[in-house]
């Protein structure tokens, strides 16, 4: 786990939504990671969850949460 | 991812509710679109789970979080 | 898309708490819609999952995000 | 639904936590009862779903975020 | 319900994080029972759902979004 | 499950993004332990979910739901 938060970044804020966005994206990928550290086993499991409709869903959903979080750290960029 | 994002809206703040949930549709999508770019996959994938009540519901639950944020982004339109 | 929204309710401002519910049940219905515009394939998803303890449960669940934003937005009828 | 919703509570103050609680409660019945108010139908599916864990945690989740919109409403009883 | 609310507890305010998450996971207990207060087949169902990764991680769930709800009541315990 | 919280953190106040989201993690376990606190039987699953995209994502989506209370306790970091 502390090697995948090695990467974690230094700062919630960001200059635009889609910035934001993409950090949402990473803070997802990174949870996942967090519960399965090894690329090689992620790599596997890729193909089979980029494919499937509910999971892709379920994988937006985790994105919202986090840019939910975001936004609202960023005052929403107004 | 980055060109995904680059479609990414520039602002939060919308005229309307109705703006809103559109916005918060756009932004479902691309949580989407960023775990699978490839259109065709997706394209093939939508006649699946538009014909599937629980997909048609997570979808749902993904527009409801996102919407959520846009609203307190934009003070609820009071 | 756009055919879904046009019905979408001006306001978020309701009178009662059970207007306030009553409007989070029409988010929900427009987000299903959204992704399924055609009324004739949800009319036939319609038997299946209102009949489905597990699609009723996730639909309540995304009233109740609806109803969190919408109670929000109403300072909660106090 | 208009007959679900006539006997929505009048209000979302509580005098305490657990009448808090009994509402969100009430409220998740409502969302269900709101997607399917035929009662029979609703009977028949009770022996099913309440004795399915994964039904019974789907339930207490529905239940905690009408909790979470309840709690903030009656600022947490303090 | 109303026997298992009897137990309830009367505020949400506690000491420490950790009993703000130990009150957490009474009021998810509590949501389950609500849907289902007869305590042999919530027993009956234990050894099946606490062997279930699934299941585990959807308890985790309900636990997280009442802890942020308990969190906020107390301000964080700053 | 007093077992369990005694290793709970005293505070949810952490220095960086990257300590908040480890304490994010912490807390999804601190709940999945609370449902199973047999740490053979959650060694045995660990094979199982860590191999599953949708369990995977499910983890991630605890995690997000931790670490939107963590972030919201520490003001974002700002």
């Amino acid at each position: 786990m502390s090697n995948v938060l090695d990467s974690f970044p230094e700062t919630m804020i960001t200059a635009t939504p889609a910035d934001g966005f993409a950090l949402a994206i990473t803070y997802s990928r990174l949870g996942v990671k967090s519960a399965q550290p090894d690329m090689d086993i992620l790599e596997k499991l890729r193909p089979v969850y980029s494919e499937d409709a509910d999971s892709l869903i379920a994988s937006s959903q985790v994105v919202a949460t986090h840019f939910q979080t975001i936004a609202t750290a960023n005052n929403y960029w107004r």
